[in-house]
């Protein structure tokens, strides 16, 4: 964990006072830092709607208790702080996390799985397809750990051990929706449970549009696959788009209500239509591919990569170094000798692997020469 | 009926003895006549596939046996022949057509419907939806008399007395499937029944194809329901967007084999997603159109049309003088008055409404000031 400076204090203590995506924010704190923007806020009677109040000097007590239960935060420029979520008008003053993966790592090779929450079989059906091709072959799949789709999603990446992120609209250690505690306790315990809110936060209406911006702009694509035409998922679409990330959408039944929205995508030509985990990777990695990629700037395909290792964190040179150069060695394999859990492992793999670090080989992974 | 000159007899002696589809007639016939390329092919063996061999002096028989029988035949430049026709490389040679309507009215304002003879349920319920949609609005539903999406598109048109138009890969008097005699009787009865081949010829399976071609053309776009990756329909879709017409596939379940090629239209953005008829009609008339009007250069919506009524054939001006200037008539009651059949009647309504000269009113229509 970084160090507990002054400066470091005051942007977390911000962070708690600031509703999520209220606008003018990030640029107060750019050109006065955390410091000054919180003495303003809580100087005068403010705009600015309020999370929860608390005192830098209150802020070591808190980290720690959240540290005892499992929860670290990350600021924007910190090493685990998606450098793409600066794409945002509104980017997170801070990122709560549970779990045991990298997020910067993960969101790197990560796709949001979206959709309605009364969804049909169909649906469930068809996001476990594509969300576990996708978590298969290592891609983070990126949802908000609702009833519906979002839950198809998460559940289909953990059956088959591919990394997870779900992104809430109350804090990490809040279970919403209560069903779900279950499913976010396996989630932060193989993946990652996220939020720009502080611990204790309760899931407001408003928030979740501004949690919905999170998940597009962590991702580098969006996969809507079923939603009515005014919903959550749409919401979603909407902004990844804003922020030029790829959105797709699975298509349905054209006599289904819960495939109206995402057939409309499709009709308006908002999304590329989808109908399995290699058409999700294609568009993002393919030649001719949609999606670039903010985070990635380190390394290239063709093997030459003088600045790839630089950007890896320790735990990503830790798996490169339990890879072998000759013959290939399973995930699972790989793990173990590395440390860490399969699902991390992999979700290690596939960074390694688009920055030309490692390369699939069959059912194992080698070390790229 | 146009004057069987000797040009019209060479011509139609010609049509009757090239094989659909045969690359290089058309600019002959342009170059020489079809006289002087009837002679030629007839004098030498010649390496173009033939259909059958008449004798232009044995044509007008032909004609009036055909007469007796309800079929017509039109040639490129006639005014039945529907001149969007000629965006073909190889455009047929002449039309043998059975029916009460005009085929270039019809034509002008049509649209193909097309799919996998092998259909599921959902396809034929959107067909139903779609097609019921469009020839209840007034335009042709065009399709290949086939089994499944086919058969469903043209009764959708008949059961709400809507113009729809059947292309056939062989004689308009060969009964083909056998078990849709009774569909295409009906379709002659209240549409059309089209082909480019002469009378008694045979389903050969390379003239499914050419016939594909004729389908693409003669709409302002193509709808594919239902349709495996490789199929007709596709070949249907490919060969519209060759020539400029808009394609559309309707969304399936990604878990359908049946919707596996129209999802790939969708995914390659090859199609756009239509999922009911307004749809239809907004791609092919709405603002920002995608559709072209190849054949309609008559008259215009903004009420200046000094064209429109010189475009127009002697029925669809009967029609146009069935509709009040003020107030409005139905379908049914217009027919009646103009003394042809409401499908007839919609057709010409759809055409005039397009070239400005009548309009939709509520339940009923008028004519335009």
């Amino acid at each position: 964990m970084t160090q507990a400076s002054p400066q470091r204090l005051g942007a977390i203590a911000l962070a708690c006072l600031v509703e999520p995506g209220t606008a003018g924010v990030a640029e107060l704190v750019a050109e006065h830092g955390a410091e000054e923007v919180l003495a303003r806020l809580r100087g005068q009677g403010s705009a600015a709607r309020v999370v929860g109040r608390i005192l830098p000097e209150q802020v070591p007590e808190m980290l720690a208790e959240m540290s005892r239960r499992g929860v670290r935060v990350v600021l924007p420029g910190e090493p685990e702080f998606p450098s793409q979520l600066l794409d945002l008008a509104e980017p997170p003053l801070a990122l709560w996390i549970r779990g045991p993966l990298d997020l910067r790592a993960a969101a790197l090779r990560s796709v949001a799985v979206v959709g309605a929450r009364a969804c049909t079989a169909y649906g469930e059906r068809a996001t476990a397809a594509v969300a576990g091709g996708l978590a298969e072959d290592g891609w983070a799949v990126v949802s908000g750990g609702a009833f519906g789709i979002d839950a198809a999603a998460h559940r289909a990446a953990l059956a088959v051990v591919g990394p997870t992120v779900a992104v809430l609209a109350c804090g990490v250690d809040v279970a919403y929706p209560r069903a779900h505690d279950a499913l976010l306790a396996r989630i932060a315990d193989a993946g990652l449970v996220v939020s720009e809110l502080p611990p204790g936060s309760q899931p407001l209406k408003h928030r979740f549009l501004a949690r919905n911006r999170v998940i597009a702009a962590l991702s580098r694509g969006t996969v809507v696959v079923e939603a009515a035409r005014r919903s959550g998922a749409m919401a979603t679409a909407s902004r990844a788009l804003e922020i030029g990330r790829v959105v797709m959408a699975v298509p349905g039944p054209v006599t289904s209500m819960a495939s109206s929205g995402t057939n409309r995508l499709l009709h308006e030509q908002v999304a590329r239509a989808v109908s399995d985990s290699a058409e999700v990777a294609s568009l993002l990695t393919g030649p001719g591919s949609l999606g670039g990629d903010p985070g990635l700037q380190v390394g290239t395909r063709d093997g030459t990569h003088p600045a790839a290792l630089d950007g890896l964190t320790d735990e990503a040179r830790t798996v490169l170094g339990a890879l072998p150069s000759r013959g290939t060695r399973t995930v699972e394999a790989a793990a173990e000798r590395a440390g860490i859990s399969p699902a991390a492992c992999l979700a290690h793999l596939g960074l390694l692997e688009i920055v030309g670090l490692a390369r699939r080989v069959g059912p194992g992974w080698r070390r790229c020469a």
